[in-house]
């Protein structure tokens, strides 16, 4: 196809959703349209298995759609590039996300879009709707609220919890510095990694790369790297620069001097060429801000940089939480696990890196097809044996 | 077909939610296999739209679901026959009542059980998540814990609310009551009631034919008539039976001497044939306990009732909320309307009484087949005319 313009897409877009009156839609799997269907769908029928999840509430997993049922649980506000939009436009984005996850994860997913932006608020109802869900994905809530609503309702909830712009994102990134490691034969130890952007996506990539044994990690925001002297610094990212952050530096040029790998989840065009100049030999470009990156591939490859890539499908080596999302619930699901367990993002991220054999490997050869759905299949798999060693699957 | 056992229905009602996996799917009703829909569907063409709802947010009706998505609203605490079994058994429940709205009123229905019976968490709850949804549709939640919730978010949410246990059921029976009227030629006035059963049906019954005119109410429970001797009466109940109940009695008996209509939304076999023998010429039995009612349809004939009536689809003149809720929940949303008014229920009462023309009425056929989708229709054309006269319609 020829490539279209971003206001050819844009076009496309609003007439789509205008002609469909939105992406998603709720469809009955059963009959009622005679007398017959209708006494055994619903009255008088529907009283037996009622009667035996009453007397036994396991049964609502097989009985009623649970099991597939995920909620993408939204506040609005922290949306794609557009920021604090609040739970009505993001509504359209929740929509798109739905889709996504109905073709490439085969759940039936139905946004709820909330009317509060306070913590607490949204722990309660998301506590509140949780019989009819077997999954609670949240979407584009903004750190570091969206850290304490993690850690709260993984604890709190029977049903797993996972956040996209956290963990979705950090499982794709450290796929691809994965990949960097097997293709310059370094080990984890020899990486010096910058993150520019400490929001949810930053502090949870840090987390996972630590994870993984990539310790030298420096965290910046738009202050410099994150130290004792960063402003308003919260208690999670004050906590996390304690642990990382050996490094310090004023600004972002400073902390990228000899780095070999940058990781953008800031906002578009906040690197320059020369920042990337400054880098290692080998050196590793990956900026994902959405949808213009920190500073374009190309841009990137002509300041020196061996490896690029950004979310955008439009480059090579595309890094984005589509490679994860689908794969991780499929999985969790799947092992009918209570909880996303650090085991079960690892094994995600090594799923991904593998999928790309090494015959096949290359500087321009990172990562997958996001869209394959033999990938999704794989990371699945791979997540729902992790939740069996872990000891979290076959909670319900 | 042959009819089947209650016993025969039951077991397939459990083999067809056991391999079905429940009752509802959600789908994409627009495709993102492959790039180019990719990013006309989610990113980056997404954020167009978004960005026109952020600015104006009227456009969520036209470019989301949210204008069919509707939420049924349950705490499991009133559930059928089968009382309070909680959000995981309800839900079975909830899927077949999502079946029925999907296909007898074309919205896309998203089962709720909520994971408490607090009310001031309930209203909380569904204020939350009402920017997701276009209608909220409360089911099976108790009295009278479910009149202050119907109250406060009629008036607190944007979009209309509807308890089918109440407005549904009332306005059913008002039509079959509308139908006695035509065919025997009385007055509103001169007929004198007797509900049994003050719960959620009764009281909403109660008070709607009161708005149509019919004020010679008793409304019982298990201690007679209520009056301001009864024991544990709630200020709903309390203002209620001050308003009707001008005759006191001791029993359902006492009240159903000389009474030309029983009303029976209470439990199964609390109706003798010597209480219907007692009542006037022409009475009227209609008792819906469910599944099975106050007194058989065949036993109230016996006992010399002219007109007999039941939820169920096995005897003649089913009265049934399957006769109203599609209507009403169709004709408010193609109005727009933010509530659904008084007016927008006597306008579906009339609809489904005119439904049966003069020629076809009969005492054996006072109430239009249910399952008739030109009933919906109909009905929806007039709620929608009386939203726009009582000046609720057009609010998105």
């Amino acid at each position: 196809m020829a490539r279209m313009t971003r206001e050819e897409i844009y076009a496309k877009a609003v007439e789509l959703v205008q002609n469909s009156r939105g992406k998603l839609e709720v469809v009955g799997k059963v009959r009622a349209s005679n007398l017959e269907e209708l006494s055994i769908a619903y009255t008088p029928g529907v009283a037996e298995p009622t009667r035996r999840v009453r007397d036994n509430r396991a049964l609502q997993f097989q009985y009623t759609s649970r099991a597939s049922m995920l909620a993408i649980v939204t506040d609005g506000s922290a949306v794609l590039g557009l920021g604090n939009i609040g739970p009505e436009a993001a509504m359209v984005v929740m929509e798109g996300k739905g889709v996504m996850l109905k073709h490439f994860a085969g759940v039936d997913p139905v946004p709820l879009c909330l009317n509060t932006q306070d913590p607490e608020e949204i722990i309660r109802v998301v506590k509140a709707v949780e019989p009819s869900f077997g999954f609670i994905f949240l979407e584009d809530i903004s750190a570091p609220r969206c850290f304490h609503i993690v850690e709260r309702l993984s604890q709190e909830l029977s049903i797993p919890v996972f956040h996209d712009d956290q963990d979705g994102t950090a499982v794709s990134i450290c796929a691809a510095v994965r990949n960097v490691l097997r293709l310059t034969g370094r080990k984890p130890g020899d990486l010096r990694i910058v993150i520019n952007g400490a929001g949810a996506a930053g502090l949870a990539t840090a987390k996972l790369l630590l994870e993984l044994g990539l310790e030298d990690l420096t965290l910046c925001d738009i202050q410099g790297a994150l130290s004792d002297k960063t402003q308003n610094l919260d208690p999670y990212r004050a906590a996390f620069a304690a642990k990382t952050n050996r490094r310090r530096a004023a600004d972002l040029t400073e902390a990228l001097a000899g780095a070999d790998v940058l990781i953008g989840l800031s906002v578009a065009g906040v690197v320059s060429k020369e920042m990337v100049r400054g880098m290692n030999k080998d050196a590793a470009v990956f900026c994902l801000a959405n949808p213009d990156p920190e500073i374009l591939p190309t841009d990137a490859a002509e300041a020196g940089a061996r490896f690029t890539g950004s979310g955008r499908f439009d480059y090579a080596n595309t890094i984005n939480n589509l490679h994860a999302f689908p794969g991780i619930v499929r999985g969790t699901l799947d092992a009918k696990a209570k909880n996303i367990t650090t085991g079960m993002k690892i094994a995600a991220v090594r799923a991904i890196a593998s999928f790309v054999p090494e015959d096949k490997l290359q500087d321009d050869f990172l990562m997958p097809n996001a869209l394959d759905p033999e990938l999704t299949k794989a990371v699945a798999e791979a997540v729902k044996d992790a939740a069996v060693r872990d000891g979290v699957a076959g909670a319900w």
